[in-house]
C-alpha cells in the first residue's frame, strides 16, 4: 500500500482485473476482464522463481533470490502498464512472510511493478484459496476440507459453498521440506519417513477440532498435488483421483525410484521435481491425520480467490441457475420455448422416473437445464445447431458446475434431434448411459410435442417406461387433427428404432 | 482460394463482372458491365446440370455428374477468358455443401475454369439472393418477403429495400424432393400430400418466428416459382400471378394429370418437368405454413447477387467489414488490442508481402480479420481459447464470407498462440498452406508486440523474409527494458523452429 502507485486513477468499477501470488516456490499473474459482473480469465502467467529457497539461514532473502523474483516481475510489470490500481491485486506469501528482509525487497518490488504489494497473513491467504477453489466447484449443499500445498505454507479449509468456517495455515511447504528432507535429489525411505512424521506434528495442531466439524468431500488445489495426481495416473496406480491406497502405494514406489529426475519419465517438468517427493510427504500426512480417504483435485487457488476478492462477489444465490440464465442471455436463447420444453419434459420425467431409475435430483436438473438451452447452437448457425450447441456446453466456463456434468449436458443437447445414433454417447462412461439415454428420449419427445411453438397446453400423455422401451398415449382424437406431430412421432419411432429403441404410440 | 488464379490483377475497378452460381439443379453465369457503378447485363448462359442428381448414396458426386458440370463450365470459362479476377465470382450452392468429395471437385472445375471456386453457406445464399431480386424490383419502403426455391435448398428472407433482416435457408429443394417423391414421373395424391407435409415440418423451424416479422409484398425468384407462373397463367387460373386459391387448385389439376410428361403440353421444357411437382409443393407448403395469400415473380436470383455484391465491395461498401464487427460486439471481443494488433500486423505484412508473395488482398483481409478477431475465443473460455475461437469462425453464418475464406480465418485464429503445429493447418489444402503459415507467422508476431496490451507505439521494426525465415530487426536498445517481450520473441523462436521455421531476431 504505498510506493510508486500507478497515476490517480478514479474509474470506479474497472472492466480489467489482475492478481499477482508472489508464492513461496512460484510466481504467477492473472488478468481477467470483467463482462457483465462475470469474471473471464484473458491471461494466465506463471514462473518457478522458488523465492523460498533463497532463504538464507538468517531467514534473510538472499541477493540472487530478489533478482530472479525482480526479472519476474519486470517481465508481469510489462503486461500490467496502464491498468487502474483498483483492478490490481499483489500478495506475497509465507516466504515474505518469514523474510526478515522482505520490506527491502517489496519497495524493490513496488518500484519494478508499479503497484502496491501486500504480504497476507496465512488465514487470509487460506480465505482467499477458498474463495478460489469454492467458484470452480459445483456448487452443492456439502462441507468440503480444501487443502493447498504451497511452498511455504500448507493452507486447511473447510467450507460450505462460498462461506469458509475453518481455516488455517501450517508453516509447512513444499520448498521447506525439500530443503531440509531431500535437498540432494536421494528419495530414502529414512527421509521420506522422517518429512511425514514431521507434517503429521505440524497437523497435531488442527487434527482433532477438523475431524470432529467433518465435511462431505475433500478437495485439493496447488500444482503440488495436480503434479500428485498425475503421477498416480501415469502409474496407473489410479485415473488420476487421490485414495489413501493410492498415495499409500505411491510412497512405495517413490523410495524404489530412490531420485526425484527418475519422476521425468512420469511426466513431472524438470522444475518440478525436486520439490515433489516433499509435496507428497505433507499430503500423505494429511491423509493420514485427517483421515482422508478421497480427494479430487480443483483448479481454483490463491490468485482467482484475489480476483473474486477484488470483484467483492455478489448473490450467491443459485450459482448454477445464474449461469443458465446467463447463458441464455448471452446467447439469445427463445426462453419462451425453453421453458414449455422444461415444462413437458418434466412431466414425462414425473411419470417414468421410477420405471427408468431416474429419480436423482440430478437426473431432474440436467434434463430441466438442457431443455432451457437445447437451442443455444442456433446463436452459430441453423446448420447442425445440435452440435453447436453441445460443443458451447461442454468447453464453456460454467461456475458452478463440474465437468462431468458438462458433459451429461452437452450429450442431451447434441441428442435432441436427429439420428440417435451411438455417436451421441461418445465419450460417456458405459454406466451412465444408460441413464443418459432415457433422458435423452425425454428431452426428444419434449421437444417433438412443443414443436409446433404455439405454447398451447401440451396434451395429457400417459407414459409407461420399460427397458428400452416407451409406450405413449395421447388423449382419444388428439393426434386427429395434429398430422405435422404424427409425422414427427413416426419419424422419432424410425430413429430410435435404429438404437434398438421402441417407441410406441396409442391413444387412451 | 487460389489454383488457377490468373495472374495478379491489380486493376482497382474491372468495368466487366461476371458471376457464376453452380446450384444443385442448373449451373448459371451472368456477364454484366459497369457503367457509372450501374450493372448493365451482357449475357446470361444456363444449363440444367442437375449435379444434385448426381450424389451417390454417400453424398459423393458421382464421376458422371462431374463431366457434365466440368463440361458446363468449360463453356462457361471460355466466355471468362481474361476477365480480370477481381471482377469474377463463382460460388456453388447446396449440392456442393453436402457433397464429400466436393474439394476434388473443385479443383477440377478451378482448373478448368481459371478462377478461384467458392462453396457459400445457406445463409450467405439467402443474403445473396436478396441482395440480387431487391435489386429488380421497385425501391420502396415495405417489408418483403423473398423465396428462392433451389435445387437442394430454399430460400426464405425477410428485408427492407436493399437491407435483408431475416435470412433462413432450409434444407428441402425441387431435386431432392422429386428423388423422393416423384422418383417415377408420377404424380399422386398421396405422394403430393407427403411431399407438402414434409416442407411444412421443415417450415415449422421459421413459421412463427417469421409470421412475427411479418411482411408487405411476397415476391418469388427461381425457375420453379416462374415455371409455375406461366403453367397457372396456361391453364388461365390466374393471369400468371401465384395466389392461395391458384395454388390449390393447381395442385388437384396435377393430381389429375397423374403424369409429368403431360406438363409438356402446358409449355414446361422436358427438363424441368421432373421436378416442376416437388417445386410446387414446397410453394404450396410455403402458402399455408406462412399464410401467403398472394406473390409476384421477380427476375433476379443469386447470380444478379453476386454481381451487386462484387459492385459493392469495389465501392467499398464491404458487408464483411459489418460482418466482422458484428461479431467483435456480440462475442465482447476487446476492440482496441484488437486495432493495435491489426496495426502491427499491416505493417510486417508491408514489409514482407513481396519476399512472401502474399499481395493479395484476401491475404491482406484473412489478416486484419484475424487480428480483429483472435481473442473471441475468450467468450468461452480462457483455456484453450485460441481452438473455440477457430470453431466459431469455422461454423458461425458470417454474411459475406465464403466456407473457405472462413475456413482460412479459423486456421489463423487457431494458430495465433501457443504451438505453431501442422495439427493447425488440417484440412487446408496443400498449396494453400505455406501462404497461410506466413500470414499466422506476422499474426503471432503481431500479437506477441502487443502482449503487454499497453498500446504504446510499436516499435519501428525492420522484417526481411526469407524462404521460412523471418528476420526481425529492433531499434537499439528497445528490448533492454521489455523483458517480457524479449522472453516471448525468444519463446517465439523456439515454437517456429520446430516446424522448421526460423526466427532471427536483432537490432538495427
Amino acid at each position: 500500500m504505498t510506493a510508486a502507485s500507478p497515476a490517480e486513477n478514479t474509474a470506479p468499477s474497472p472492466d480489467m482485473l489482475a492478481a499477482i501470488d508472489m508464492g513461496s516456490n512460484s510466481f504467477h499473474m492473472v488478468v481477467a476482464r470483467l463482462v457483465h459482473g462475470e469474471i473471464r480469465t484473458v491471461e494466465k502467467m506463471g514462473e518457478k522463481v522458488q523465492l523460498g529457497a533463497g532463504l538464507d539461514p538468517y531467514n534473510r532473502l538472499t541477493e540472487e533470490a530478489q533478482q530472479r523474483a525482480l526479472e519476474c516481475l519486470s517481465r508481469f510489470a510489462q503486461r500490467l502498464q496502464g491498468m487502474p490500481a483498483e483492478g490490481v491485486q499483489i500478495v506475497g506469501t509465507n516466504a515474505l512472510r518469514v523474510a526478515r528482509n522482505a520490506p527491502e525487497f517489496i519497495a524493490r518490488a513496488e518500484e519494478v511493478l508499479g503497484y502496491p504489494v501486500e504480504i497476507i497473513a496465512g488465514r487470509e491467504e487460506a480465505r482467499l484459496i477458498y474463495l478460489g477453489v469454492s467458484h470452480t466447484l459445483a456448487d452443492d449443499e456439502g462441507k468440503r476440507l480444501v487443502i493447498d500445498i504451497g511452498g511455504g505454507s500448507t493452507e486447511f479449509i473447510i467450507g460450505q459453498r462460498f462461506e469458509p468456517q475453518e481455516l488455517e495455515s501450517l508453516h509447512m511447504g513444499c520448498v521447506s521440506f525439500r530443503n531440509r528432507y531431500f535437498p540432494d535429489g536421494k528419495i530414502t525411505r529414512r527421509q521420506m519417513d522422517k518429512a511425514i512424521t514431521h507434517a503429521e506434528q505440524e497437523l497435531l495442531n488442527i487434527r482433532q477440532h477438523y475431524r470432529s466439524v467433518g465435511w462431505q468431500s475433500a478437495v485439493g488445489s496447488s500444482g503440488s498435488i495436480k503434479a500428485i495426481c498425475s503421477v498416480l495416473a501415469n502409474l496407473k496406480i489410479t485415473d488420476g483421483t487421490l485414495t489413501r491406497d493410492a498415495m499409500e502405494e505411491l510412497r512405495k514406489r517413490l523410495v524404489d525410484m530412490g531420485r526425484v529426475e527418475k519422476l521425468a519419465d512420469l511426466g513431472v517438468r524438470q522444475d518440478r521435481q525436486s520439490i515433489f517427493p516433499a509435496g507428497f510427504a505433507i499430503l500423505l500426512a494429511a491423509f493420514r491425520s485427517l483421515d482422508i480417504q478421497a480427494m479430487t483435485f480443483a483448479d481454483g487457488a490463491l490468485r482467482e480467490g484475489l480476483l473474486y476478492d477484488i470483484v467483492g462477489r455478489i448473490q450467491h444465490e443459485d450459482v448454477r441457475e445464474r449461469t443458465i440464465a446467463a447463458l441464455q442471455e448471452r446467447y439469445h436463447v427463445d426462453q419462451a420455448h425453453g421453458a414449455a420444453v422444461e415444462q413437458t419434459a418434466i412431466a414425462a420425467w414425473q411419470q417414468v422416473a421410477d420405471q427408468w431409475g431416474l429419480h436423482t435430483s440430478a437426473d431432474e436438473d440436467v434434463l430441466r437445464w438442457a431443455c432451457r438451452l437445447h437451442e443455444i447452437g442456433l446463436t452459430i448457425s441453423h446448420s447442425q445447431y445440435h452440435k453447436h450447441g453441445a460443443y458451447l456446453l461442454r468447453y464453456s466456463d460454467l461456475p458452478g458446475f463440474t465437468q462431468q456434468f458438462q458433459k451429461d449436458l452437452a450429450t442431451l443437447v447434441r441428442g435432441h434431434r436427429r439420428k440417435f445414433s451411438s455417436t451421441v454417447f461418445e465419450g460417456i462412461e458405459p454406466e451412465d448411459k444408460p441413464r443418459l439415454r432415457y433422458l435423452c428420449v425425454l428431452l426428444r419427445l419434449a421437444v417433438l410435442i412443443q414443436h409446433p411453438r404455439n405454447l398451447e397446453q401440451p396434451p395429457e400423455f400417459v407414459l409407461h417406461g420399460h427397458e428400452n422401451k416407451l409406450v405413449v398415449e395421447f388423449p382419444e382424437g388428439w393426434l386427429d387433427n395434429r398430422p405435422l406431430t404424427l409425422a414427427d412421432l413416426e419419424n422419432e419411432r424410425d430413429y430410435l428404432s435404429k438404437q434398438d429403441f421402441t417407441l410406441e404410440i396409442g391413444t387412451r
